[in-house]
C-alpha cells in the first residue's frame, strides 16, 4: 500500500459500470440480450474524442489497470508501470479506458453473475467468449464513450491478441494497434498446459460442472492451475534468481515430508495458487483458457494472416522479450513478418529481459522506453 | 505386440525378484530390515563377471528395460532400443541388469507393500528414498548377483543421476558411468514442476494422506501429475509436428464445450494421463519426485560439482539433447565442466533430435551410435 500516492500515479480510482442493451450474439451461437461491463478510466478525453487509449487485459486481468482503489491496497493496478502522468500510456495526454471482459468476474456480466431469465448464477450456461465476442463488446463501450476512433488499443498477451483482432475487425475504429508478448495462435503446448489447467479445475469434485456458487468453490483445482500458470508466466533464469534451490527454513535439511513445502519455490507456488483463489472464478478461468486455444485470426483466411491482416489500417507496434517461452520472440517474429508481408506500418521490439512472459507486467526500463517512444508519436 | 521375435531383441523376458534381508538404513532416517528388488536381466554374465551393466530407470520407469513379457504385450521394455543383440547395450556381449527402484510399484518394496511389522501397506510410512539410498540398494543387488564390478552403470534422466552417484559412491564398483539427459541438480522450475504435481496428488479428496490402498486410489491427482510431466518431456516442436493445432473432429468447428476434448493434443495427454493411472502409485510418484528435488550431490562439497567427483574413477558418457528443456544440453554441460575440472575422462555428445526429454527413450539414431561407439569400447 503507498504511504502517499507517488506524483506519476493516477491516484485512488474506481471503477464504473456501463450496462449495455444491445444484444450480443457470441461466436458459440449463444446470445445475452444485455450485459454489464465493468471499467476505469484514467486521464481526461479531449473535446474531438482522439486521445482515447482501450487497454485490454489478459487471462486472470481485470479493468483495475492503474492506481489504487484505497490507501490500504497492497499493490496499485496490474499496468500501473505504463499508464500514469509521464509513463508510457500517459494520462497527461491521454484518456485511458480499461474494462473487465465478458466472462470475467470483476464486475462484468460472466458466469459468476446471476442470469436475469433464470434468477440462478449462469455458471457454464454462461456463453463461452472468443477474442473476437470481446472485440464487439469493447466496440459497444466505445460507442457508450462516445469514442469514435481509438488513438490506439493496447495490451499483452491474450491483451495483445484482443489489440490484433481489433485492428482486423474495425480498422476504421483503431489509430494504433500495440501487441505485446502475444502470438497469433496458441501452440500444441500452449493448448497442453492450458488443458491440464481446465482438468485441475473440471475434475475437482467441488466444481459440481460449475454450479458450486452455492456450495463452495473448486478451491483445489483452480489453486493447481493458478500454480501451473505462474511457472509458465516466469523464465528458468528467473526462477533460479528467485529461489534457486533455496529451503523454506536457513540453511535447512531436507526433511523427506509431503504436506510442507521444503524449497522455496514451493511454498511460493502455494501461496500464489491460494491468494488467487480469493480473487478469480473457476469457470471463468475456464472460459479465458478457451478463448486463448480458439484465437486463431488467421483461421479463415486459408490460415495466412497476411491476408487476414490485409484490410487493416493501423499502425502496429509488436514487442516480444528474449526468456518469454510461453508466447516467445519468435511467435512475435511470426506476426511482424506476416504485417511486412501485408505491407502495414510496424515497429518491433525484442526486449532483453529476464522475468519470462511476465516481462510486460514489470519495470523493465528497456521496455517502458520503447513503449514510451511509440506512444509519444500516436 | 509383435508378431514375431525381432532379431535384435532379447525376446520373452520376466521379473525374478531378489530378496535382500541385510537392513538398508535410508537417508531420511529410517531403516528397513529387508525388501524386495525386482529385476530382469538380458545377455550371460561371463566367467569373471566383468561383463555386467546396471541400467537405472527414471520416474516412471521399472525393471523392464527390454524385450516383451508376453507376446500380447502392446510394446516393449522402455529402453529397448538400447538394449538387445546388436544395441548399444549389445547382450551379446553384456549382461545387463535393470531393476525397479526401492519405493517403486512394480515389484520391489514400496509404499504400495505390505510392511510385515504392521501387516498394513506403509504408505507415506515407507521410507522416502533419495538416489543415494537406491545407489546403496543396488549395491546389495550387485553383491547378490555376484558382480564386484560394473562395466557401467547408466541411465536416463533421474537414471542418469543414480549413475553419476554410483561413480561418487562406489568409485571402484563400476568402470564407466553413462549419464543421458541428466542434471547434477534441480533447477527452481524443475522443483517447481514437481510440486504442481504433488500438489495435484496431495489435493485430490481420494488421496487420503496415502492410505488409499483399500478404498480406490487418487486416480485425478495422478492423472493431472501425468499430463503435466508429459508435456516436459516434449518439446514444442515435437508437439507442433505431432499436434499442431489439429482438432479431434476432421476439419471440426469449435465446440465450446468443456467436457469432451476439442484439440488433438487434449485427448492425446488425457490418454496419456488415464493409462498412466491403471499402472503407476500416486505415492511411488511423490517420492519420486523427491529424490529428484533432493539429488545434490555436490552439496555436501561446499557445493562444488568438481570436488564431489574428485576421487571417482569411472570414465564418463554425458550426452543431452537440443530440444530437452527440462535438462537441456547446458545442464548436461556443467555436469561434463566439473568433471573435466576434476581431469576426469568424458566423452560428451549433444544430440540434434527434436523429441525433447523423451528423446533418450526413442530412435534417434545419431543417439544410439554414440552410445554404441562408447559402449563398444567399455
Amino acid at each position: 500500500m503507498p504511504e502517499s500516492i507517488p506524483s506519476n500515479s493516477v491516484g485512488i480510482v474506481e471503477s464504473k459500470t456501463a450496462h449495455i442493451d444491445t444484444p450480443l450474439e457470441f461466436e458459440c451461437g449463444k446470445t445475452l440480450p444485455a450485459y454489464d461491463l465493468a471499467y476505469e478510466t484514467y486521464g481526461e478525453l479531449n473535446a474531438d474524442a482522439s486521445n482515447a487509449i482501450l487497454i485490454c487485459h489478459a487471462l486472470s486481468g481485470d479493468q483495475h489497470a492503474a492506481g489504487w482503489h484505497d490507501m490500504s491496497d497492497k499493490r496499485p493496478g496490474w499496468w500501473d508501470v505504463c499508464i500514469g502522468p509521464g509513463k508510457p500510456f500517459d494520462t497527461d495526454r491521454f484518456f485511458v479506458v480499461s474494462l473487465n471482459n465478458l466472462g470475467g468476474c470483476s464486475g462484468s456480466t460472466g458466469p459468476n453473475s446471476v442470469n436475469p431469465e433464470t434468477q440462478k448464477h449462469y455458471a457454464l450456461d454462461f456463453p463461452v467468449p472468443t477474442v473476437i465476442d470481446w472485440v464487439h463488446s469493447q466496440k459497444a463501450l466505445a460507442d457508450r464513450l462516445g469514442i469514435e476512433c481509438w488513438a490506439a488499443v493496447a495490451g499483452g498477451s491474450l491483451g495483445g491478441m484482443q489489440a490484433l483482432q481489433w485492428a482486423i475487425n474495425y480498422p476504421d475504429k483503431l489509430r494504433h494497434a500495440i501487441v505485446i508478448a502475444a502470438a497469433a495462435k496458441l501452440s500444441a503446448q500452449n493448448i497442453a498446459f492450458n488443458e491440464v489447467a481446465r482438468q485441475a479445475i473440471l475434475s475437482d469434485p467441488a466444481f459440481n460442472n460449475g454450479d458450486y456458487y452455492d456450495v463452495g468453490v473448486p478451491r483445489r483445482g483452480l489453486m493447481l492451475a493458478r500454480m501451473l500458470g505462474h511457472i509458465t508466466y516466469l523464465s528458468d533464469a528467473a526462477m533460479r534468481e528467485k529461489f534457486g534451490r533455496k529451503m523454506q527454513k536457513e540453511g535447512g535439511e531436507a526433511e523427506f515430508a509431503f504436506q510442507v513445502p521444503e524449497f522455496q519455490v514451493q511454498s511460493y507456488l502455494q501461496y500464489q495458487g491460494k491468494s488467487f483463489v480469493d480473487r478469480f472464478d473457476a469457470n471463468t478461468y475456464l472460459m479465458m483458457t478457451k478463448a486463448l486455444d480458439y484465437f486463431d485470426p488467421a483461421a479463415p483466411f486459408d490460415n495466412d494472416l497476411a491476408a487476414a491482416v490485409a484490410k487493416t489500417k493501423a499502425g502496429f507496434m509488436v514487442a516480444s522479450f528474449s526468456t518469454d517461452w510461453r508466447f516467445s520472440p519468435e511467435r512475435s517474429r511470426e506476426i511482424v513478418a506476416d504485417l511486412l508481408r501485408a505491407r502495414k506500418n510496424v515497429s518491433y521490439v525484442e526486449i532483453d529481459a529476464h522475468q519470462g512472459h511476465d516481462s510486460f507486467l514489470v519495470n523493465v526500463p528497456e521496455y517502458l522506453q520503447a513503449l514510451q517512444s511509440y506512444v509519444a508519436q500516436i
